[in-house]
């Protein structure tokens, strides 16, 4: 037996499988299952095969009654859909018996099908029913999944999914990760299960799919667990020897290398600049002109001598010097030729802005100027975009308006509607951008391209992206990860119900894939995910306002006892919990506010106080270091209107940072109109505030920790 | 035996009860358990008691076997702690060994114990198990509970709550309202059970604790269900013969002839009126002067002989004319003895604004300020709030400034804040309101007066209230039961989370309820409730601009694909579904979008479209009569700038409504700063719209649509 160093006999998988192969089968019976389980480690009842009633009685008493008899057969899948299971069977007539039914109903099912006999297996139960299975996403290749069994679950669809391989730790929080994981630990009473069983049960699944990518889905199903026991009662494989080509893959050094020409380019072709008001080809030029970009602009026009103050050139072969981007302003059928003699220039990158590809059924027409851009080493934004900002570099590649508030954040949206909600929003709230980048049809560059850009660019501290689905998830995560210790990402996924996919479906042609395998899968990458556009925006904007909190002790300080309660209900909805105020922190608050107002955590000031006490009890929370976050909920009054409470909360908070403390503070103003102008000094000032809502600042916060912990900071 | 007319025999459970209650006892025991089932015709297992192990084992025979044995004590609440039950008992030898364990462990748990005997009860299992209950909650009276039984369910809490007593079709309802409520069907091949059994033992059980205030708390816990039996094998009943007083109950007439007087006084006095400018008494005055209020003003103070500009009073008994309101701006301790005068002048509502009352632990003086009130039938309208608007009036009786856009909106808050940040938001979105009230402590004055008053008053098409308790939760649900056929009620609850509740807790003294009892209570009597403060503003806002839908066929027509997989995300997330466009309708949409649009539902019409695509796509959308409800997604483009969609939506729906067609119509624009007054526009038009966001149009077109339900619309 050539068993490896991990233990696991590779060797007799692999005899299994391509016997299965030769014989042009998709999936494995029962004994094939158990000897890839006995190969790798997983545990599964006695068993053994009988191929008459005498036989089985005989093997049935030496595993020990009771047993279960299944029928074996390559033809019969559904074993008992076709009569082909008996359980329970607890005495040597019995078991006889149900050999004799069990082939008469199998033959009954389907005549043609090629009996190999019936399978004697020990009877296990008792202890917690769970599954485990492995499967093959679309998006992220093998995943693991982990549920309770029985009927309830089934109902509930409670399952945690994983990327596979899993390491143990890995799997033992995806075991914590279902909601009924309180089960696990025995209640009414009964035993905890063995989680560790459990995760060594999901480690060995997930390395036996990845060691044979051929394996397209493992159930173990049910898996009986106890405390000192994880059985696979059921297992079931289905094979698929013809799987789709995984995306093509660019090293780091070679993403950056035209990633870095693209974003910083020292000098932008044109391919169909134009004078014409109103075309494309005239508002790309425009906005790269006046929105100030200092490199070189080569409009390329058969036609023109000069576009817009600047020599034109026939071809892009014509520019005498070297060019970094090219960016295409001319209808579909030209970008092929066109690609074509700008990759013979050298360009890095093909901004392609024209529609009229996959978006439109063209999709061969898009695969041809793939490959153009693939034979020339030149990477494709786009097709089907409205271009790229970059405003470290006052650069506008884009036939919108141009942007010029620089500051953190960098955006990206699969599709134009969102582009321009994310400038019209960017524009409207001043929000500090870096970059906003359209990739629409995604025919190269995608996400993980610009993760993996942007997560080293210094001009960037927080990346937002929309997307509709993943070229190549795998590629995703592992960008991310990369990135996450250092910034936090966004991801706002469309798509995410049965009727959003479908609508995905049609817009893109991209295969949605299941939401609880993203919404898993994104977490466990420590992606911050926006349940909507609005909150992609308002995280954008505000997470790099925020510092990252250093622990979880959040407290509540609030001039409204009405918006504390809210601020309390909106804290547990965002993952948050109050942090218990001990005894001498309280008295000290308790020695600023009225002996009416309320103790403990939210710090209830009251209403009638004037500035003073907001500033005493903000500065004692900012200042106690067992304090790691403070939310304030501000009331509107004539003691303390709306920009005094504003500017004394900035400036304590400026005292704070100047001292070295540099804690979240975040803020709800309740008030009449001036609190809109309050709510935007303090932002301005880097506290996190909104008008009108106690809903708002809180889930920002919220999101500022998940990314603290994902990121290990906390 | 005397049974009633229903079946039910009250006798023999007053009997029980009363034994109970001369006994000094809080619980029964089962045998009294058994006897008030029987009385109510909850069916049980066959049983009797023992009162030797000789008598157990013949009654065990006679029973059939097996049977359970169970220790009777009134001294034993929790039998199976007391090592008092034992199940599974098959044979005459088993039954007499477990008699005597069971006396022994009784005898060792509590050796004061008085015990009766030993109860030996039919076994009945199989399957499935379920949980009905009744309590008594504080808010709501008595209520009844639905929920799986098991491990599983006790884990995910999956209960379904009604108010007692439930008819035949609530008792269905309840039933089907649980997560898993599909397990009640079958599920890998099981028998669905008898839900109309189960709808039968809610009714009785309900029916048992409404006529029998006393029983506090009532478990049968399990129910063993199936497809022809429903048999409650365990029960227990908690008594409390001294339960809590319930709140004064107004009639309906006596509710609407005070409101009427407050809301459309013919004169108000000011109590503490005050020509020193900051105080609470010159604020008051000037607002309901300058506010345009065209009655009596009565300025109240014993040191002045005009107050800004009208003739001051020494006391409102010296006033010459009747007074229907005086608001209160003098310090809490003077209020008892004004109130006094006011009550002798005759007043029908007592505007207190000062605090100082329970809030800050004067409970006292609060009670003795009420017991004046209540002396000379005057409504109390607070302690401790800023005061009531009502524009139609021109009324603003509050130290804040006037509003003076009126609408069919009226809005409460219990909390100060909160009524702050109305005013604030109300004025920034110019949103039309009837009134803003503030209800403070609600000494007197509470949300189900305010819901009588606003529910046949012609000048308030919606209702949003703030609240943190209701003092009298059937009294609101009788109240909104009568108005939401005509009116949507929507409601921010808050302290919905355990923190939540703490922080009302301190606020107001109030007993916090379950989240998930008020949750369900209050839809089951037609509320909508708002997640957070930002959607009661919003709802209250957009709901009334909205029409009723006449069916549940909502339709996206989207010019950019990605809003339409966002938006139909969204429609999936408010509990609507896309309409399944049939062919020739969907032919009749694709004659005016180009061959790549999308099919189905979202209709894409494509991002370059110019104004008359949307225009056809939408009146088409309009004019047929199938569907009901429209979604539009608009992409900012040169070709179709903001205002000009905005205008010829404006215009179509304009015309639909015209001709009779009166659909919901919502809107979420995408792109750049023009379209913050292109949705202002189509919100002045009857459209809802909101730039930036996918989530927010279709969640208030969500909330109509929940309303419409409720209100038996659809």
């Amino acid at each position: 037996m050539a068993t490896t160093e991990s233990g696991y006999d590779r060797d007799a998988v692999r005899a299994v499988l391509d016997r299965a192969r030769a014989e042009g089968r998709d999936s494995l019976t029962a004994p094939e299952g158990k000897a890839l389980a006995d190969a790798y480690g997983i545990p599964v009842p006695g068993e053994a095969l009988a191929h008459d009633a005498d036989e089985a009685v005989s093997l049935a008493v030496e595993l020990g009654l009771p047993v279960v008899a299944k029928i074996v057969s390559p033809d019969i899948l559904h074993k008992t859909e076709a009569g082909g299971v008996e359980v329970g069977l607890s005495t040597p007539d019995e078991v006889a018996a149900a050999y004799a039914r069990i082939v008469d109903n199998a033959r009954a099912y389907n005549p043609e099908a090629r009996i190999e006999g019936v399978q004697i297996q020990q009877m296990v139960g008792g202890g917690l029913e769970v599954l485990i299975g492995a499967t093959t996403d679309p998006t992220f290749g093998k995943i693991v999944v982990f549920g309770l069994g029985g009927v309830l679950v089934e109902v509930l669809k409670d399952v945690a999914f994983r990327l596979a391989p899993v390491s143990t730790a890995d799997a033992l929080a995806q075991i914590g990760d279902i909601k009924a994981a309180q089960v696990l630990d025995g209640v009414r009473g009964g035993a905890a299960v063995d989680r560790d069983r459990l995760a060594d049960l999901l480690v060995r699944l997930s390395d036996l799919v990845t060691d044979f990518p051929e394996i397209a889905e493992a159930d173990l199903n049910p898996v009986f667990a106890s405390a000192d026991s994880a059985i696979a009662a059921d297992l079931r494989f289905v094979l698929d020897f013809a799987p789709a080509e995984p995306p093509k893959r660019f090293t780091r050094d070679e993403i950056l290398g035209a990633m870095n020409r693209i974003f910083k380019p020292r000098s932008i072709a044109i391919i169909g600049a134009s004078n014409e008001q109103g075309k494309i080809g005239n508002s790309v030029i425009r906005n790269i002109v006046d929105g100030g970009y200092a490199g070189e602009v080569y409009p390329i026009n058969p036609k023109a001598d000069e576009v817009y103050g600047r020599t034109a050139y026939k071809s892009i072969g014509d520019v005498p010097g070297d060019v970094d981007v090219a960016v295409f302003a001319v209808p579909a059928k030209f970008v092929a030729a066109t690609l074509d003699e700008a990759g013979r220039k050298g360009v890095a990158g093909a901004i392609l802005i024209p529609s009229g590809f996959a978006e439109t059924g063209e999709k061969e027409l898009q695969d041809e100027v793939l490959a153009v851009a693939r034979r020339h080493d030149v990477r494709i934004l786009g097709p089907n975009i409205y271009g790229y900002y970059y405003t470290p570099e006052k650069l506008s590649a884009t036939f919108c308006t141009p942007y010029d508030v620089a500051g953190g954040t960098a955006l990206t949206s699969q599709s134009g509607g969102i582009g321009m909600a994310i400038l019209g929003y960017s524009r409207s709230t001043r929000t500090g951008v870096s970059a906003i980048v359209g990739v629409g049809n995604k025919a190269d560059i995608d996400e993980d391209d610009l993760l993996t850009f942007f997560g080293q660019d210094d001009n960037t501290n927080a990346i937002a992206m929309h997307l509709e689905d993943l070229k190549d998830g795998r590629a995703f995560v592992e960008a991310a990860r990369e990135v996450v210790p250092h910034k936090p990402v966004i991801v706002l996924k469309a798509g995410r119900t049965s009727a959003g996919a479908r609508a995905a479906g049609s817009h893109t042609g991209a295969l949605a894939g299941d939401d609880k395998v993203y919404d898993d899968i994104l977490r466990q990458a420590g992606v911050v995910r926006a349940p909507g556009l609005n909150e992609l925006l308002e995280f954008g904007r505000a997470l790099p306002v925020l510092p990252a909190p250093k622990g979880e002790n959040v407290v509540i300080i609030t001039g409204a006892g009405g918006s504390g309660v809210l601020l309390s209900d909106a804290v547990v909805d965002n993952g948050m919990s109050l942090y218990e105020i001990p005894p001498d922190l309280d008295e000290a608050f308790r020695a600023f506010i009225p002996p009416f107002g309320a103790a403990g955590n939210p710090v209830d000031i009251t209403g009638g106080e004037p500035p003073s006490t907001y500033e005493k009890t903000i500065r004692l929370g900012l200042e106690d270091p067992r304090v790691h976050a403070l939310i304030l909920g501000y009331w509107h009054t004539i003691v303390t209107p709306p920009m005094v409470f504003a500017e004394l909360v900035a400036d304590v908070v400026a005292q704070a940072r100047a001292a070295g403390i540099d804690k979240p503070v975040v803020a709800s103003l309740s008030g009449d109109t001036e609190v809109e102008a309050a709510s935007a000094h303090l932002f301005e000032h880097g506290v996190v505030a909104y008008p009108y809502t106690t809903e708002k600042p809180v889930q920002v916060l919220g999101a500022k920790y998940r990314w603290a912990r994902a990121a290990g900071l906390l």
